[in-house]
C-alpha cells in the first residue's frame, strides 16, 4: 500500500557518480540525502499506474442515414470506438444491456469489447465514427457523454483535424490522438469501473492533505476531518499507507515547498508565508532538517544543475 | 531506412502457439502468413519514434503584473513551460536570441533547457503559467502561437480545469496532461526542429500514396508525381526505402483494404469500389494473392478473434 502514497509525491534523483543515470521507474518518495548532489528530473502526480494508456487512431468515417431506416447487427471489436452526433436525433445505441437514446450533440465512446448496435431511425442523421486503440486494455463500459466545458472544444479540435475527405497526415494523427486521450480520461474519470482500488481512507486523507496546499496540518486536524481519534487514525493510516502520519504530513509540506522553490520564482519569504511558516527561520529549519540544505542552497542547486 | 516504410503502415500480429504474445515493437511490416490465424492487435500510424511523448503536469500559477513594471533575470530550467496570456499586452518574451512581444491571447510554449526571461512593462497583464515535463526530451526552441481552432479550444479545457485557488486532483491532472500533450505535438508540428530526419523524397511518395486511399497507381504515376523517370524513381525508392516501389505500391492498397474490412462494416462490393477495383472478383484475387483468405474470410477471422 505504500506506492499508494506516491500518488501526490515529488519524484527525486539523487546524483552521486553517475549524473547521467535517470531512473525513470522510481516512485517511492525518499527525502533526498543531503551527502548528494540533488537534481529534480520530474515532479509528477504519479499514480501506482502511472503510465497515461497509449492511443492509436485506426480510422474515421462521415456517416449519414438515407430515407431508410438503417439496420445494424449487434457486432464487438478490439478497437474502441468514439461517435459524434453531429445531426439529427431520435437514434439509440443498445450496449451490452443499456439502451442510450442519442440526440445531436450527443457523445458516445464504446471500449474494445463492448457489444452493441446503433438503431437509426428513418431520419436524416449525421454523425462521426472514430475508430483508435487503447493500450493497454481495460474493461469499461460504453457511456454517452453531452458536451460541456472540457468535451465540446475537444469536440471541436477533432472536427477540425478529420477531414471528411482524406485520411489524415502523420503530424494530424499525432494530435488526434492527443484530443482521443481527453475523451478516453474524460471516460476514465467519468463513472467507469476502471480506476484503480484504493483506500478510500488513505485517499481521502491524501486529497484533503493535497487541498491544504503545504499549509500546517496536524494529526488532530486529520483525525477531525476524517472523524476518528488521532489514535485509531494514526494506527490505520501506517497499516494502510504503510509510513507513520506524521511523515507523511511532513513529506507532503516539504514537497510543496520543493514545487514553489523549483517552479517558481516566489521568494522565499513568500514561499514561507504560503505554507503557513511564521518567519523565514521556522520555514529554513524545516527545510533543512528535511534536504539537508537550505531553502535558497536548494533552488540554487537545481538552477544550476542544468 | 526500411523502418520508414512503417510510417503509414499496417501492423499485424500473427498468432500461432501462443495466443498472449504481442510483440508491440513489431514495426516491420509482412504480410501475413496464410498458415497463421491473423489476428489484427492495432493498425497505428506508426512513426520511426513511435512512442508519443509523457506528460507530467507540475505545477500552475495565475500571475499578474502589478502597477511596477515586473522585471525578471535571464533563466532556464529542466521543465517545460506554457504561457497563456489572458490579459494585458505590450510585453516580451525574449528566449535565446529571439526576441517576441505578445498581446493578449498569445501563447508561448517554452521547452526545456530554453535561456529566457519575460519582460513586463508597466501595466495590468495577467497570465497563466504552466509547468509540465517531457519524456523524452527533445532538443526545441521557445515558440509564440495565436488562437486558432485547435490551440482556442484546447486553451478553453486547460482553463476550465486550472483552478485559479488550487492545486488540479488526480483525475483532473490526466486530463490536464492530454491538453498538455495538444500544445506539444502542436509545437512539434509547427516549425520545430525536431522532427525526424526523413528522406524528402520517400515521404513525398508516402504522402502521395496515403492521399490516394487505396486506390491503383501505377509506378508510372508516382513518376510523374515526383518529376523523375519511371527507371529512376524505382531505383532511387528502393535504395531510400528498402524495398520495391511496386511492393510498396502494392501494399499501401492492401492495406487500406484491411483497415475498411476491420473498422468499417462497409460491403466487400463497396470497398472494391472505392479501391477502384473493376468488380469484387478482381478485388478478392488481389487481397487472396496478400492475405491468404479471400477479403469475406478475413473479416471474419478478425471477427472471431475477439
Amino acid at each position: 500500500m505504500a506506492a499508494a502514497m506516491a500518488a501526490h509525491a515529488l519524484r527525486f534523483e539523487t546524483v552521486r557518480s553517475n549524473p547521467q543515470h535517470t531512473d525513470t521507474n522510481a516512485s517511492a518518495l525518499d527525502f533526498p540525502s543531503a551527502s548528494g548532489e540533488i537534481k529534480m528530473t520530474a515532479a509528477v502526480f504519479s499514480t501506482e499506474n502511472s503510465a497515461p494508456p497509449q492511443i492509436h487512431y485506426l480510422f474515421h468515417q462521415y456517416r449519414t442515414t438515407g430515407r431508410k431506416p438503417r439496420t445494424e447487427l449487434w457486432h464487438v471489436h478490439h478497437f474502441w470506438q468514439l461517435e459524434l452526433i453531429l445531426d439529427g436525433c431520435g437514434g439509440e445505441l443498445a450496449a451490452e444491456t443499456e439502451v442510450l437514446p442519442f440526440n445531436s450533440g450527443d457523445i458516445f465512446l464504446i471500449p474494445s469489447g463492448i457489444r452493441h448496435v446503433f438503431h437509426y431511425p428513418d431520419r436524416r442523421c449525421k454523425w462521426l465514427s472514430v475508430k483508435f486503440s487503447v493500450e493497454p486494455q481495460c474493461r469499461t463500459g460504453a457511456q454517452r457523454f453531452s458536451l460541456n466545458e472540457i468535451l465540446e472544444p475537444a469536440r471541436t479540435i477533432l472536427l477540425h483535424l478529420l477531414n471528411a475527405g482524406r485520411l489524415p497526415d502523420r503530424q494530424e494523427v499525432h494530435l488526434i490522438n492527443a484530443v482521443l486521450m481527453i475523451f478516453v480520461n474524460y471516460h476514465l474519470s467519468h463513472g467507469s469501473d476502471c480506476s484503480q482500488p484504493e483506500s478510500t481512507f488513505v485517499s481521502r486523507i491524501s486529497g484533503y492533505v493535497l487541498s491544504r496546499e503545504g499549509k500546517y496540518i496536524s494529526v488532530d486536524d486529520v483525525a477531525r476531518f476524517i472523524g476518528y481519534s488521532p489514535k485509531y487514525t494514526s494506527n490505520r493510516f501506517r497499516r494502510e499507507a504503510g509510513l507513520p502520519l506524521k511523515t507523511f504530513l511532513d513529506r507532503q509540506r516539504y514537497e510543496h515547498a520543493v514545487r514553489r522553490l523549483c517552479f517558481t520564482s516566489d521568494s522565499i519569504s513568500t514561499i514561507a508565508a504560503a505554507l503557513g511558516f511564521s518567519d523565514t527561520y521556522a520555514f529554513s529549519r524545516f527545510f533543512k532538517h528535511a534536504a539537508g540544505k537550505s531553502p535558497s542552497q536548494f533552488r540554487e542547486s537545481y538552477l544550476h544543475s542544468m
